[in-house]
């Protein structure tokens, strides 16, 4: 949850007058998405979400996302559209920062999620998935195998308070993924951080998938991987079988995986699990405690991480 | 800002069927209202407010508080009206709180307040005295001459880490208050919160006012008073009389105010002063420091507490 920006009232008005959305009625900052400022805003000609990039992210990477989600949404996938200004650029510029303008999507994340949710997202993940092979434009995923060395040796020096014997392990595990990671596998253009809370579903669809700013070039696999860890798990850390194989089943419907994707996602699991464990533990002990960021806890990845280190095959996820 | 209650899909499909307002589409935590946690809720038919009220405020109090916003719709005040549930029942319960529905309100609230925004309020502030007179309910000002001194004690031991003097100088005044507060001047129930994130605009009109959980019975000049120390300083502090002119001759045009009010401001205006003051630096020495609520700075009350020692009379607040 985070608002940083504080938009004024004529700042507002001049920038709702870049676009033909009519004028503006309503501006609320609203409690999500914790990278950027956005904000509920209504005009006369509908609803939209109003995002101020802050910091974290890099303006040179804004027109990549904003492309890839208009090629999606143009492909049928159910995510924001950006709204073009009168002189046709959807990225512009309020209170001396990047900003843009998206369609409003109606529904909820799921605060509990359930079977039915994980077999619709691996259907919409699929298509999602087919939907991208079109998209040409490529980002590096920054955030995978060779960053994640760096962004240990970050945290080494502190892991231990969180964990004894933490830095022993993720070394291990480390070196374990450099040697085994695959190297040829189906790719294309991911979300990358498909969550709950990046997911909307309205009358038990998915009726939005948002935050696209880890999206990058990928294993599609590796998708799926995060996305077991983030939907497939209870509360209490233990593995729900019957969600992975919705989820799996769903996703193989619209988009058929290979026996070579199939057999990677036990290590693709791992590797994702080590992923957030990583930024978790680097924001655990970067941030300040009085920041206004709820810090979520790494150790939830470490368990995750030892469960598919845990496991004897694909089958584990409930893949016949 | 603050979103303190996380509400689930299916907690919000459940409770949006006691409405006839059709079934939810989505529900955003807004970054608007310290005090209680706001979520912008649209359904088939609208967009609408969803409070859910927490622990500050007194659940006893609620139907006072919901009475008053609808009596004040009734009469022509551009504020919220409390929907009611299919049994009639605007205040109700959700996620074990108190929680209730209003219509949403077009605008803005100004960031930089100008000259024009002091008259339009001074104008609905009228208007909002001249309708609550019909309003029969009643609700002590607990925040008034009786709360300040024990306010103060509260404070006082840590109150000189923010200031040398500030004890004996809020000594002074409370005593000088004490003994020259007005006994009788036209009363009925005020907002007493009237400060410009309460009050929106749409068009250079007020569209808006919110946050009722401060209102209560009290003189009507107490308010003019309240919102010439919230709308009539600069940010640098200094006294903008064009403002306050601007403020109160719109205000009389619609509701006459006599002369024992007139000559009463300065000692009203140095009464809100303390009284913001107070809370402010009763809030300042006991939040958390970590506590995701930012603080307001109580020595800006100090400031404009002396401002108003300083005045003749109420000629300085630009009145003929």
């Amino acid at each position: 949850m985070a608002v940083y920006t504080e938009v004024s009232d004529d700042e507002l008005v001049d920038f709702v007058s870049e676009y033909k959305i009519g004028s503006a009625r309503s501006c609320k900052g609203i409690a999500e998405g914790i990278e950027n400022s956005n904000y509920l805003l209504t005009t006369d000609s509908g609803t939209y979400i109003l995002t101020i990039y802050e910091k974290r992210v890099n303006p040179e990477e804004l027109p990549f996302f904003l492309n890839l989600m208009e090629h999606l949404k143009e492909h049928g996938i159910p995510c924001p559209l950006p709204i073009k200004g009168r002189d046709g650029q959807a990225l512009r510029t309020l209170c001396g920062k990047p900003a843009a303008i998206v369609s409003f999507l109606d529904g909820m994340w799921p605060r509990r999620v359930k079977p039915d949710h994980c077999a619709q997202l691996g259907s919409a993940m699929a298509h999602f998935h087919t939907a991208s092979q079109g998209f040409t434009s490529q980002r590096r995923n920054d955030l995978s195998l060779s960053a994640w060395q760096p962004l240990f040796e970050a945290s080494a020096d502190e892991a231990e308070s969180l964990r004894t014997g933490l830095v022993s392990e993720l070394e291990a595990e480390l070196n374990f993924l450099q040697s085994a990671w695959p190297q040829e596998l189906p790719a294309g253009v991911i979300h990358a951080d498909l969550f709950p809370d990046n997911v909307f579903f309205h009358d038990g669809n998915v009726s939005g998938v948002i935050d696209f700013y880890f999206a990058c070039n990928d294993f599609f696999a590796y998708e799926i991987a995060i996305c077991l860890n983030a939907w497939c798990f209870e509360v209490d850390l233990s593995f729900n079988v019957t969600k992975a194989k919705r989820l799996l089943n769903a996703y193989r419907k619209v988009r058929e995986f290979n026996d070579v994707e199939l057999k990677a996602l036990p290590i693709l699991a791992r590797g994702s699990a080590m992923r957030f464990l990583l930024t978790r533990l680097y924001d655990w002990l970067h941030t300040p405690e009085n920041a206004l960021v709820t810090r979520k806890d790494p150790l939830e990845y470490l368990e995750k991480l030892r469960f598919h280190q845990g496991v004897s095959g694909p089958g584990a996820y409930g893949l016949d």
